[in-house]
């Protein structure tokens, strides 16, 4: 895989949003081909970015974290899309976040060479996949994540068939009890740190957790919350420093950042007797959303007391295909097109066949289901009664990440809906 | 597109699933592989389908159809993948079903010749696609959903303004109060079906309906709801008969087939006053599943007294990533890779990471959530608290469609887990 096939591939209508009639074309040369969404070019439905949207998450989050002294490792697996992991290092991340060693690898190709596996890893596959990268890659830095002894008896497993490969960056992960994986106690992280330590398979280079499964969107839950989980955090970075089981230049101390960013961002400063690197791993500021981040992010707004910057950049168009009965419309948009994991998508903006100009969508239409390939949008008042075959519907999201992951390509357009330019997603 | 690109794709590393070390290869040089899932030859989660069972299950459909007197045209949205279309007609299905005319054209590159798109198209690009593959493929025949004087306004509207396209073939489309498209009553239909017979852009082809979402998998509650349903759609077909208003060699007369295809087969037999095509578009049925069309194949099974035969064909494997607290271990697989728009999966196979035999799922195994790239397995039991990280589960799955839309590749597999043959999707 070439960083050209990456950036720039070559698309065709059997990519689901390209015209049938086109032929194949690279993805930079899209913004050149004069579509426009609401003038019908392209078959519905069809995810969207707008491009203002973006450009302005990208760079009001790069400065968020800048403000606040620590660096950004945006993480790729919300867009899994090359074209943005350029963007966020372009705007000045300090590096990039991944899942997978799979994603690990796209992200890597397409420019990342400081990267965080927020996972564990310990597959034989998976660590010769990282190890091979490395080798050809001598200036690319990967720390993946370690939450238990067992996980470390398998890295030292393959380390020890291999003992030619360089020890394995990890960082220690510290959970929080009854939720995902990490360290429950401090006692425990301080036992796997000091066997991290001693390994010859792993160099322990900081400290990680991911706060976001316990963020409530409710203020005072959500500090004491985030205070107390951080506390833990520099609790064990402090103890592992006095005990000198740290082994990289830079100290990393990063959180996930997703929905609670300003409460942990702060905690992931601290004094150690080597240079502490903060980190934030957040990935759906990239699109920011209609629903879940949304909601949250009112949360950030008001304790920031200054009101955020993200806005939300991704929209799903799709047109009415049937009106079988009052106070319902059936849309051409369905769950290989959106996301439908928090909640339903909702209705955001009409634009009717006429020509007639976008609107905002009324506040009674409710999308109340959805199938493989259809939803239903349901109404109460006149405009929804005044509904006909071929209008079009835009639907804003709940989570961007399961919307990515439904398109192989999306294309970046400007407020009148013109195709400006395209990414292309690798999932 | 040509028929090689989608038969016989290259795939390399970037594809989820392939070995990350894998040069790039052709679909078809997968099975010489030598990989063994059980082996950890390939990075996990992966999604595999069982050889035998799919084998099974196209030929048991297909034996269905035929011993009812009607063809079966199975609906590609399901897989999206070439190979299965090919396997799907190879074993005698009569033509193939599409949801948009983006998969039509999917289809169409993999050699359907007889297509039905199960939705209403009346969007111009949409109109154009279809008109430029009947060109360029002059033995093709392609009818979709009319349900409105609305949607057939814009089929005209299009067919005035490019009048030497040849006319579309329609099915007029029974729907039932309260559900999603089509003709709600007798009078409706017929008043369509007399425009689509009238007009210069359509002929009516056949009359077509969607049961599956009326299905309960009650039997009792089943068999009076497709009774009813059917015998509108064959009064709608006598009465357009009556009135000659088909205009093809033959009638399709089509419904979805897909949970309660036994209570609908026989009703698409129908005595015209020309020959009467019987047309099942049942989708799910390649790979089945664990959970809702197990379920509902259970009624089909008590009614047909003598057992169905379908078997689940597709699972999810994935490895114990973390065990951090007792009775939860944490599973590298999430909403990335696997269904969960109509139940969470559910774990069916363990196999310990020492290399001994696989074993089914102890009955207190349970998926009780999922995140981005995460699963929680949650249990009682003593085999649960014995879960060490890198054990490796399988995962059924419920709803086919929604996990073969995650997967850009899936090998086909022996009882083994010996990689045997590769397929693609094109979502």
């Amino acid at each position: 895989m070439t960083l050209d096939d990456l950036l720039d591939p070559l698309l065709d209508a059997s990519w689901k949003g390209i015209p049938h009639h086109a032929g194949a074309l690279r993805r930079s040369a899209i913004g050149a081909q004069g579509w426009n969404v609401l003038r019908g070019d392209l078959p519905l439905p069809l995810a969207v970015i707008r491009r203002d949207a973006l450009a302005g998450n990208l760079s009001w989050m790069q400065e968020f974290a800048a403000n606040h002294g620590v660096g950004l490792a945006p993480h790729g697996k919300t867009t899994m899309s090359p074209q943005l992991f350029r963007r966020q290092l372009d705007a000045g991340a300090w590096g990039m976040t991944f899942a997978t060693v799979g994603q690990l690898r796209a992200g890597v190709a397409a420019g990342a060479r400081r990267c965080i596996i927020a996972n564990q890893v310990f597959q034989a596959v998976d660590l010769r996949g990282i190890s091979e990268m490395k080798r050809a890659h001598p200036d690319l830095a990967v720390a993946f994540l370690v939450d238990s002894m067992a996980q470390l008896d398998l890295v030292e497993t393959w380390h020890a068939a291999n003992a030619d490969a360089p020890p394995f960056d990890v960082l220690l992960e510290i959970g929080v009890a009854g939720a995902r994986t990490g360290c429950r106690t401090h006692e425990e992280a301080l036992a796997v740190a000091q066997r991290l330590h001693a390994s010859a398979a792993t160099r322990l280079v900081g400290i990680e957790c991911y706060e976001g499964l316990g963020a409530t969107g409710k203020s005072e839950a959500d500090i004491a919350y985030a205070n107390a989980l951080m506390e833990r955090v520099r609790d064990v970075a402090r103890a592992c420093d006095a005990q000198q089981l740290f082994e990289g230049g830079e100290i990393l101390l990063t959180a996930g950042g997703s929905a609670i960013f300003d409460l942990v961002a702060d905690a992931l400063k601290l004094a150690l007797s080597r240079p502490v690197r903060g980190l934030l791993r957040s990935g759906c500021y990239v699109t920011h959303d209609h629903g879940t981040y949304h909601r949250f992010l009112g949360a950030v707004s008001a304790r920031m007391g200054c009101g955020h910057g993200l806005h939300a950049a991704m929209e799903v168009w799709a047109a009415v295909q049937s009106c079988p009965e009052p106070g319902l419309a059936i849309l051409s948009v369905g769950k290989r097109d959106i996301s439908y994991d928090l909640e339903l998508p909702q209705p955001i903006a009409f634009r009717p066949r006429d020509g007639r100009d976008t609107t905002q969508a009324p506040a009674d239409w409710k999308i109340t289901g959805l199938n493989d390939q259809h939803a239903y949008l349901r109404g109460t008042g006149a405009e929804h009664a005044a509904l006909r075959v071929g209008d079009l519907v835009a639907l804003g999201i709940s989570h961007p990440c399961t919307t990515f992951d439904k398109w192989r390509w999306i294309p970046v357009v400007d407020a009148q809906y013109n195709v400006r330019d395209a990414i292309v997603t690798c999932f």
